[in-house]
């Protein structure tokens, strides 16, 4: 094998392990390490969950003192900072290993290749960009929060094929099979925040939590609810079983005044948080700033018609969706589109979704669709 | 191999050329044949065009005189009256066939079983039944035209994800890529008419036509064009470039006095072929009987939204469905929708699609559907 097919190997097995972190770690980035000398993988980690250990350090101390001479594989460039934990570097070069594989280097422009120099002049010799592009890929959500300071927003739309997400009389159960709502619980997972719009709070009084018992370790996503007028009522499960303080109201500014009591009983009593809108007319990008304030990577924005209908007016907000397509059809006027309020008369002016790929599940279709560079 | 794999071998191959014939043998059946001896084929055929010669015949006369004592495998019971084609039973005892393989019955109830029984009579070998299935799923035109003396329905839809198949400016070139749009000629191809509404014909001015180079010896269909209301240009395409006589107008009785003259022009003048509805609330059954009756067996149902949203109220008329989903979004309550007219309060009474699979053409997705039995 040639030899830079062999680096590719193993950082394969690398991103592999990384990604069995997915959910666990946000904000954090997915990560996993490889330990390998003479050919023979001799340690492997990958982090594990947000505060643990990283990848570096499960892989070198399963290697311990073989460790010497060895080369690593590592998926984003070491950390050299004292945080949760202390940085890798020091510890690849106290196991004096030989050579250091990188798939991409650490998005943070203020520590990016400050953790490549260090092992540099350790005398490590250090390659940068093995899979450089699948490295990038399984850290969208942390390239986006770390460069853009903004969350990563993933649209999910469950859809007639006329693009209703409910009948007039606002049912929705079921648009979409078993396996595509199971999915959705894998995508729950995976984000740390859900964002639905508070008509679809209050019609289907979700839980907003994550069903699907072949994901272990899952944590539940924060719950973020658009509400501009502040319609909530406290029987909702997502008020009254808030013991887990995620759930986060957006209201209008006024409702401060306005509605002073029924913000102080949710702020103390029912623990909820609030971000405050300035305008009626408000901008995504703002409230979306205020989520990643609170520490929050990435949302998962479940609909209804409402919010979807705004986000779209700030597309380029959107890093990826998943558009799921039941074969029904409701032919009714009345019922919810999942869209509206745009203004095009020509096609070539439609909102063109960018990078689409297609999932079965079953007689469901999953669109999905990711945003260009 | 077994005795009957070696049977549905031979079949499979059959069926492979009897699908040769698609497009131009309608509204005849599609049948393939293949003369075996000593495990070698020696004949093979297919109907190759309306009125042409049948697949047993081609099958019979490239064995010539080798087909004593060999078997055939034929997709469709073998006929057994003078039609167009002397009867291909003849030839086939002429033959001194030994065995004959069948896929299915003829459906026609007045002839279903007589071919077989004089193969049998003259003391040839019969087995029905191998690759059944698949002989009927190749014919399911002829068995639907022959057995409910109507033409097989497959509609045809364009739309955004969120089921507009236009723009409120009427504009809708185009919503599907060029692979899809390739694929409808094929379509077009494949069934003997194409029906759509008058506003679709006034607004594209279409050809209606077959433009596919790479299916030969395409037949352009009949364009069946339903207008009520008699609104139809005689500057559109479909009327002044009628040669072919091939289009059919479907208009209220009530115009046959009333346009007396304008209908008596484009009858006389521009060979237009009439069929008139007896009531302003017509029923897609009573058309396609009239349909049936000009020996068209199927029809490629391209819209509008007019024409579509009518046929889903006789859904049980439809028999295939085409629906060409393209990755935009018009987000615009005023865009035309592929349907609309019905009122549906619960998901679970929505117009639900069976047999369901998919199809992709770059980033358009096909979700193809057919009626159960």
């Amino acid at each position: 094998m040639q030899e830079n097919k062999i680096h590719e190997k193993y950082m394969k097995l690398a991103l592999e392990l990384a990604k069995k972190g997915e959910g666990a770690v946000n904000p954090n980035p997915l990560v996993g390490a490889l330990v390998v000398k003479n050919n023979q993988i001799i340690g492997k980690g990958y982090h594990k969950y947000f505060g643990g250990p990283h990848a570096e350090v499960y892989a070198l101390n399963e290697a311990g003192d073989n460790a010497k001479g060895a080369d690593i594989y590592v998926t984003l460039e070491p950390c050299s900072h004292y945080g949760k934990t202390p940085p890798c570097v020091k510890k690849i070069i106290e196991h004096n290993i030989k050579r250091c594989f990188i798939a991409i280097k650490d998005p943070n422009p203020l520590v990016s290749g400050r953790g490549i120099k260090l092992l540099q002049k350790s005398g490590i010799e250090v390659k940068i960009g093995i899979l450089e592009n699948e490295g990038k890929e399984i850290n969208r959500v942390f390239f986006k929060y770390i460069k853009e300071k903004l969350p990563y927003i993933h649209i999910k739309i469950a859809t007639t094929l006329d693009g209703k997400i409910a009948t007039k009389t606002g049912d929705s159960k079921w648009i979409t099979n078993e396996k595509s709502r199971k999915y959705v619980h894998y995508l729950r997972n995976k984000y740390m925040g859900i964002l639905v719009g508070i008509n679809t709070v209050k019609k289907d009084n979700p839980n907003l939590n994550v069903r699907n018992d072949s994901l272990k370790n899952h944590r539940d996503p924060f719950r973020i609810i658009l509400d501009p007028s502040l319609k909530i009522d406290k029987k909702l499960n997502i008020i009254k079983n808030n013991n887990d303080e995620k759930t986060i109201l957006i209201t209008q500014i006024k409702n401060k005044k306005e509605k002073q009591d029924f913000i102080e009983e949710l702020s103390n009593k029912y623990k909820i948080k609030f971000i405050f809108l300035n305008e009626e007319k408000f901008k995504f990008k703002d409230i979306f700033k205020e989520i990643y304030n609170f520490g929050i990577d990435s949302i998962l924005v479940e609909g209804g018609g409402f919010v979807l209908s705004n986000l779209f007016k700030e597309k380029e907000l959107i890093d990826e969706g998943s558009i799921f397509i039941a074969p029904k059809i409701l032919g009714d006027k009345d019922a919810l589109s999942f869209i509206t309020g745009f203004e095009i008369s020509k096609i070539k002016n439609s909102i063109q979704l960018e990078n689409v790929s297609f999932k079965n599940f079953d007689n469901d279709i999953c669109l999905e669709f990711k945003r260009g560079e």
